[in-house]
């Protein structure tokens, strides 16, 4: 059986008369889309774009829920109860569901957003929250959560398939936390670097940390970030790798 | 066969720390529920809870999706074009559909909230566009419309099962349609007078205009109104009147 | 020279077609009203609707800030930056300024409202933020802070009049903080118990701790709850308490 | 005396994490910016920054206030009574004014934006209720409205200074207003051409309709539009045939 690696992107950020990212540019590389539902980016004309666009190029569709922050882009913290965070991802992954089906098709998986996503990593209360609202809108659907995290155990917990995440822009702390971007070394900026990265992730399922030390990690989709100047540069580098070294990029579980 | 008449109210209009209308005590009177979906009223958690208290007294879901106007409630018409009406209700009804999946039920109908409804009652475009919208997330669905209007061939024109709605509380035209509540004699305040109107339309097929003339009419549910002072007194007169008359109260279609 | 307090109370926190709290019912009993901005509560009619009856009653019209979070009544901690801070505080104390000019008055105080006020009273940052945001739109007006908190140094340190808050019906612990609503005694739900506090603060500038601990506190300004079942006896007997022991009600600073 | 004209341009139209526009490049070529106020565009940050940069060229400060549709960028018509439109107005203007005064600065201006812009022109009670607000809200500001409008009477009713506004990139028809952009004819793409519109209107105090009429015209002030690909061309053109001229470019009125 031949190595997977899924390859996830945020999409559908765009709001109204303002436009965000390049999907259009990236969508051929990627397998896996997030597709903001409305909380800190996506109309509903953009999330039927997206659906249509992700569609025509076989990319499995997800919906990307965050907290209700627009002018904030989901990006800053908020204190939220773990029901407050069930109901809002209940009506997010709902309402992409709803472009799903009026397209014919179905969602794949869940990323969470920015800042619901990070503290959800950290917070099992809130995860195992987030994660019981996707299995009881869709028991089927895929969660995507950092790899080693809180959502690792939240979404077995759920029963709900699991995606570990892992990251080609970022450096690794021994513990396998995400060094954070205050710090130096946070991002990989060099494409080859960053290629290494992958190739050694995908197929030592290991990192190595800032630090020199080997840390082990079950790499099921790497994000791509979508918003960045040479992203790009990196979604090219990284497929081209991939497929070099007889790596399939393809969505995680039954429905893509 | 008996007949039958469906009695709808809007509910879960609540949103955050505010709280409108008196969901609990209507629920026992009627047999479908139209739920906002948060553009005019309805946060996540009221939605949820609008959703089981529902499911609770065994009425039949409905989706309220309305014009994107939280501070006007949605009752401020708005130019907006039928791809703009299909997206909105995409987003809305799906919403409120991942809501009802995740306490393990399916929505039965939906109904247009507000100045959108009234804006298509008139507007077959946009009232096609909506209807298109409602089979292309859940072809199933019931279209709850204003008897007479632009909402019948449109809903036929989708394939979707259609319930024409009635009023208790309103006086007609000569042409079906309601007299304007700028004009005396609009509002039916009288419960007696309005018992009277339902029982006459649903046995007659008909409803007596204010000017006295005979108009035909396919009563198919009646729109009772949860947030008027006497709308408690008005649900259970009516609700008794139909009992007794040997009415069945129940929503129209399969799914129920 | 006579002991003086100012009462103040949260107003104008409808939205909409939802109303919220009895203003009218209490604008009579305080010298004070914060009245919502726009962000927790306040659309432009509430506003509008609130500075005239509060100017009507002689009452000093303040502007009430808040975290940018409609659904969550700027209840809920958000992780907002001191840049942040400033920019919410200046919009909004503009707007509400440009209410009262409309009807020609001045606006006298600012006090933050929510989570925003609480954040703010613990962090010194936050607290500075908003003070210079106040004083940088209009130097005169009164910063209402709680008693002995990081509001005290960051109004003194932007050249801001101060008025330190206290409350009738929360008991305090030693260092002068406000008990947390989780624990235990932390209301004082008895009216009596709340004047003889209220007394004892104004005429003793200090508060007797919830463990029996004499703490010295300048109170300037008393918060009245709007929006309790009890609101109104609480606001009737507190009022009539401090006129019957010569205290004057009113606000503090040379524009009341 | 020579004459003069103002060049006016939309500004601060960017939202959180979306940019719009490209006011930095403009700025150099206007006399005044109308700097949106939050309810199509313009997060409290973006005010700030949209203050200073305009304060930095010594452009005018003008509030830009819209309908509340911030999905539809305030250009969907919505039907809003006389005393919402002022309501709006007041906050808007308000919330803008704080920011300038934050900065130590005055605005000078106010033109509505898209479809408040445009209802208004047409509709005299919406106007004058736009132009009673703006005047209560500070009776000094300019008001910018279609030459020919019903703007016109109205900021004259309301006791406020007039700017009339005529473009360079849109035809006109034979009663002096826009030819509507559904129609041949409606926008002027050439430089030139656009060049000697605005000529034509400032020395000889009319414009030649599509027909080839000849329609008296006030030209006060000129709109650039910001976001269109070739902005900057037309404003360098304008700029540059303006000076050479004679005419002056500057700011209505006394507070400039």
């Amino acid at each position: 059986m031949s190595i997977t690696l899924d390859l996830n992107c945020d999409m559908g950020e765009s709001y109204g008369a303002w436009t965000m990212g390049n999907d259009a540019a990236i969508l051929p590389f990627v397998s896996s889309a997030n597709i903001a539902c409305g909380y800190h980016g996506g109309d509903p004309a953009t999330m039927r774009r997206t659906v249509a666009a992700a569609l025509e190029h076989g990319v499995a569709l997800g919906a990307h829920p965050s907290l209700p922050d627009l002018v904030g882009f989901g990006r800053r913290p908020m204190q939220i109860s773990p029901q407050e965070a069930y109901d809002m991802v209940v009506v997010q992954v709902g309402a992409l569901a709803g472009v799903a089906a009026s397209q014919g098709a179905r969602l794949h998986h869940v990323k969470a957003h920015g800042a619901l996503y990070n503290m959800a990593a950290k917070d099992g209360a809130l995860a195992r929250a987030i994660c019981t609202a996707v299995r009881d809108v869709d028991a089927e659907l895929v969660l995507y959560g950092l790899a080693g995290s809180q959502w690792v155990d939240a979404a077995q917990g759920a029963g709900l398939q699991l995606a570990q995440e892992v990251f080609a822009d970022r450096s690794y702390q021994d513990d396998g936390s995400l060094t954070p971007r205050t710090q130096a070394g946070a991002m990989i900026t060099d494409v080859d670097q960053a290629v290494a990265q992958v190739l050694h992730m995908v197929q030592q399922r290991a990192v190595t940390s800032l630090n020199g030390k080997r840390v082990p990690l079950e790499p099921d989709t790497l994000c791509l970030h979508g918003d960045q100047p040479d992203a790009l540069a990196f979604a090219t580098a990284i497929r081209a790798a991939l497929e070099q070294a007889g790596i399939t990029v393809r969505a995680p579980g039954k429905r893509r």
